[in-house]
């Protein structure tokens, strides 16, 4: 058979390195989309000029572009025949993508453990984002659960990694010359900085975006994402397409602006959950909360662990998660993340 | 609270200049995004060797691109808690925005005048559009009603611009070395030159697109336009997204080509109201009026001062207002401009 | 009347060469929307690194790009008032399309037949893509059928041209300095190459994606196609747009990546026929069978005669035709093309 069936629980084995295919050059069309498709409105991804005032010699192609873009590669390898995208941790951004960077991904197998009924098992992979000089432009674990191709067949031992439960603030990587000592916070959008963010202080960032077909799936396809539930409405019962977890990612970070617009640069994923499936119609929202606070080494740049909450239309205010202990029914997204901050 | 509100009347100042936030560096990806999002064909704006040829070193970025992100940047700032967009004014394009320009915004506020009513006001601005040299590329006067936060709050002192009810032909900017004197009208597209059109000659520009919302969400988020109403299905109690009417001034533009191929460049816009409100599923319609002509310094380069009207599917022909003054139901834009054209 | 009815069957002369309007300079921004449209995942298209591996200098732009820009352009002198496009032949791409060139078609009327209703008769054009130095990009020819203004109008002589069957092997014009002996098959994704396709053989290319009416909208206005049917949901009486026969060919092009990853360039078109109208909310699916093989004088390239059957969803596997000689109803596109692939 000529066709890519996806790799199967048993077909992983510890430690392998699996280079993805389709490497891809970006440009200013795909940030002109993305700005298209979130309202995204930081100012160090929209303007050359901004990010030169910062030290840097123009703006980067977003981060969470990037992310989508090493992402979107390892899904014919580690999800096609997926259950279950389960985490993220240990995510980090390690180099600035620049329009004509071309980025590849590879991902090595940490972890693996079959579940109890045999039919299916968890996967852990590191995943590394390359650009065209062999530079790591970031790296993060995630985990999924995948299902065997034949129950029968034998598992290879239970690996569980240990992983770190958030990124320590001397871990994160600021961009080599970033500067935020002459910092424009009237450009930026808002006046506040580093020291105006309290531990436990949460944001409602009030606005929301109603969800079509055609956008989560012009996304998706950007950032060459094949697996079919998003795409092809006669793969679910119900007929409705999935949307792709990442789109929800972007859209709520998008929405944080509001109450947010100085958190420039994410540089680091500590953990993410995709609490329950988003769909065409759904109208999203999205509030955030501090988790910490730390300085970074270069002049003007503190560091905001956030967590980003992204729900539906209608969700209790910052309500995550019922008396069971579960996600509560409207909530979308659960994300953990650093951000880089003017002080 | 962290989150913008946005300006209610009492809160301008008449003199003030605000500078609005998130500059926005252009490329080939707006370009084409704009030219998938209507059906934009002028020759000018498509082709580098077509504007080579008219005496430019490329093709600039498109007229209305650059008018819809110095317009969004002033939403979060002028218009979130606007009632209605009333109109604008004295609006001239005053340099070409290149791929690689950053551009922002500044308005002053020239006039104000609390309604009657207490609960409300009209709020005049200039807005100017700089690049990053800090030179206009464009500047117009709109104004908006905007809510109070207080009707109880006291009012400034009203002051009602004077406004000119069009711009003089004499203050028109053409670009630069333009010059129309080896214009290819076969590339073009329309054999038509400023001489063929005639003084209250009406075009119907026979061609229609229906609407959907993922193409004016795309759009208004490429501005940069944070407005609640355009995105958010909630907002409304019928459900709706109301469609930016800048969305309709460029699919009216884009349309007019058929009958109007050789008006290559908007260099004013006179006047303007968004008539009646346009929702997803509409089909548009446009014609347009020939109102004014006159002669500029460049050599082969005309100008044509036009009236262009949006209409839905099934409107009168050529019909504006009822006999009670007011636009008729069918109505969406009516717009008053200058344009460039071959002599 | 300024604005363009389109041309009638008794307008054409056989031997008349039409220049086509409004040249087209593409970018980065017209390959990142292409990608965000259809699924294409070719490493060749989507990697300059990938392209400079194979001898290029960069990525062109996607083969399937220039092809819908070259066909864009000629709608409004073409077919704007044409029933049906009936056929290609004898298609060629000649040069690859840099971000930066600037396209222009030109056709030359090659056969003309009135039917026996005498109410619309048959065009042959052999089409032409040239650059901005005049070269040829691409050629093809394709014949529609366009009503006549006037039944009673005397029609030109009856001239039909022969046409071949098939580009031969031999004319396919392979770029200058492809170069695939250094091919990495694991970046292209798929390890299969020339010789491991046989004649004959068929694949299910098992993806699926369900159109949605903006997307074709996008894309057909991005090649600044103006047929009023993609457009204007009031044009039919069923109130249904008709989606671009062109939008099927790249979804179909772009489902094939998965068992024909390694067809990286398609250099001609021998053959198509649009079979069933496709609609928003169709799931397009599409497979493939190996019509011929050829080498070529390129080091490692070899070339694959392919047939592309793009289907809606419940298709019969690997069906056409039914008995009666007439394509099924849920077949779409009937494609057979030249693609190159490494030995």
């Amino acid at each position: 058979m000529k066709t890519n069936p996806g790799r199967f629980f048993e077909d992983y084995r510890l430690g392998e390195v699996i280079a993805h295919a389709v490497p891809r050059t970006v440009s200013g069309g795909e940030r002109a989309l993305y700005h298209a498709l979130y309202p995204a409105r930081h100012a160090f991804y929209s303007s050359d000029e901004f990010a030169r005032a910062s030290g840097l010699s123009a703006a980067p192609i977003d981060d969470l572009i990037a992310f989508h873009i090493v992402f979107g590669k390892t899904v014919p390898d580690i999800s096609l025949n997926a259950v279950a995208n389960l985490g993220y941790a240990e995510g980090r951004w390690l180099k600035p993508v620049w329009p004509g960077d071309t980025l590849r991904s590879e991902s090595e197998v940490i972890g693996l453990k079959e579940n109890s009924n045999r039919n299916s098992g968890v996967v852990w992979v590191r995943t590394r984002g390359l650009n065209q000089r062999d530079e790591a432009v970031m790296d993060y674990v995630r985990w999924v659960m995948v299902r065997k191709r034949d129950p029968a067949a034998s598992a290879p031992d239970t690996a569980i990694p240990k992983l770190a439960p958030t990124v320590a603030a001397a871990d994160l990587v600021v961009p080599e010359g970033l500067n935020f000592t002459r910092y424009d916070f009237t450009l930026a959008g808002e006046p506040h900085r580093w020291g105006d963010y309290a531990m436990g202080e949460k944001i409602d960032h009030v606005d929301g975006v109603t969800v079509e077909e055609s956008e989560h799936m012009l996304a998706t396809r950007l950032w060459q994402n094949t697996a079919k539930v998003h795409f092809d409405a006669t793969n679910r019962e119900d007929g409705r397409r999935l949307i792709y977890g990442g789109h929800v990612i972007s859209l709520a970070r998008a929405l944080s602006f509001n109450g947010l617009a100085n958190a420039q640069m994410i540089v680091a994923l500590n953990a993410g959950a995709h609490a329950n499936p988003c769909f065409s119609g759904d109208t999203v929202r999205a509030w955030s909360e501090v988790l910490d606070k730390a300085e970074t080494p270069a002049p003007g740049v503190g560091a905001l662990r956030l967590r980003l909450v992204a729900v539906k239309h209608g969700a209790e205010p910052f309500a995550v998660k019922g008396e069971d202990g579960k996600y509560r029914r409207n909530v979308l997204l659960d994300l953990d993340y650093w951000a880089l901050v003017p002080m």
